[in-house]
């Protein structure tokens, strides 16, 4: 997958230097972040442990009655292993309690709610110690909405987020995280057994391969088809990507006057500071 | 205060007309927002009405235990007039169970919570009633960034972002909405006797005006002086709308490929739809 393969020395520079930057430009020192003990947000605690003095770095590990205990321990692992802050908070009371008159609630609206917590405990953090929420999702989970809006997907900003799954993987690689951590497949943890390319349908070198022809490379249906694609997945994977663009935009304002927010007023996040 | 008069019956033809065929083009029938009994939700309550049959409109009153109780005295009194459904949810035991270990917890961190407890509780009906969350947040506000963050500010299509406060006003007098919710002063409710403007620091009509030359026809800080604005005030409103654009933005993701979110990938968030 040469198309794929990044520079991980130059990524490391970049991502230290823009996690280090961003974070001072917007008048913050420390940073936050919900560690699982998946790949995705392990590499993001080896970066900010990179970018940041250790005493500046804080994982939340928020399991809930269901979580994988494997998950619990890897993430205390790799809080052990860089030196970095950490709290454990069991979101399970305030998630249960939210079901407590709706008990046939189906595993999508417990798994939103408990990335909602998740979210809750992040700002909290941040507000209370002045630390930054820092974003853990990937590009390719990005792009195909495989996230909770206003919960995971919710963060001031993210290292992490031009960098497909397999690319997570090899950035990885380059820093000394656990192995074990590196090759167990990619979960959301709602049940047990569940894994990300199950759920999704496909393997993640299968979709990282057709979103960078598609998305970096803008290739149509017919190029795809050329690089022999298969034409349900394409269709498939172009539906996820259109029909999550919700996830990744403002909320649509109603168009009244000369000058709308994010329609006309549209500045970066830092104009003027 | 000519220069913010709104032609109302227009304005409402514009918004009828968003509402019914947003909602439509994002593929689905019903609409839920959070009513709090004051003007802002109390005009959105009556726009959807206007829009979409009654029984595709739902609103949830969710009242913290400090709440008061005139507001969502309020907040029935518009629902049984407009007749739309309703829900009236309490959200003091799960706020209540997240400061349980903190009880030092100040007063902006408990209403971050709260705002989010309502967010988790709107999106929760969203999914499970196929009903697309209307945000309620005016366009004073959302300069400002009075608001919190992937709480009040969080949802699918907002009718009203665009509508000055007293443009709010302006539109809830051209619908008979009760006297007294467009008389009552604009407050959070987070304690006792709060408003907007006491908090904020000043009024309503001041800050519009101000917003108006300043956002809308981008006047200078020295064609502000000539219409006599304090340049204290300037100054201080300029810094809030700066300070809060993180509120009005996505996430920021470090640029490392050809094409990132929400940098070189930036549809509508309808697009292909």
């Amino acid at each position: 997958m040469d198309y794929l393969k990044i520079d991980c020395d130059n990524v490391r520079r970049v991502l230290k230097h823009f996690l280090f930057e961003e974070v001072k430009k917007i008048g913050f020192e420390k940073v936050v972040f919900g560690l699982s003990g998946g790949i995705d947000s392990t590499l993001v605690a080896y970066l900010c442990a990179d970018a940041f003095s250790p005493k500046n770095v804080t994982a939340l590990i928020m399991p809930y009655k269901t979580s994988n205990p494997e998950h619990i321990n890897d993430a205390r692992l790799v809080v052990e292993t860089i030196k970095i802050n950490f709290k454990i908070m069991d979101i399970s009371p305030p998630v249960d309690m939210f079901f407590e008159q709706d008990s046939e609630a189906d595993v999508t609206r417990r798994g939103n709610r408990m990335a909602r917590e998740r979210m809750c405990f992040l700002y909290d953090h941040s507000l209370k110690n002045k630390s930054l929420v820092i974003g853990t999702s990937n590009k390719t989970e990005l792009l195909l909405g495989y996230g909770t809006v206003f919960g995971d997907l919710a963060s001031a900003i993210n290292p992490i987020g031009d960098l497909y799954k397999s690319q997570v993987r090899q950035l990885s690689q380059s820093f000394d995280i656990p192995q074990k951590i590196i090759d167990k497949p990619p979960s959301a943890d709602l049940w047990h057994g569940q894994t990300d390319e199950d759920e999704i349908g496909y393997s993640y070198d299968d979709i990282d391969r057709l979103l960078y022809y598609l998305v970096d490379l803008r290739y149509t249906d017919d190029m795809l088809a050329e690089l022999n694609f298969n034409t349900d997945m394409v269709l498939d994977i172009k539906n996820m990507i259109q029909r999550s663009q919700f996830k990744r935009r403002p909320p649509i304002i109603a168009k009244l006057s000369n000058r709308t927010i994010n329609q006309d007023f549209r500045y970066c996040r830092d104009w003027g500071v």
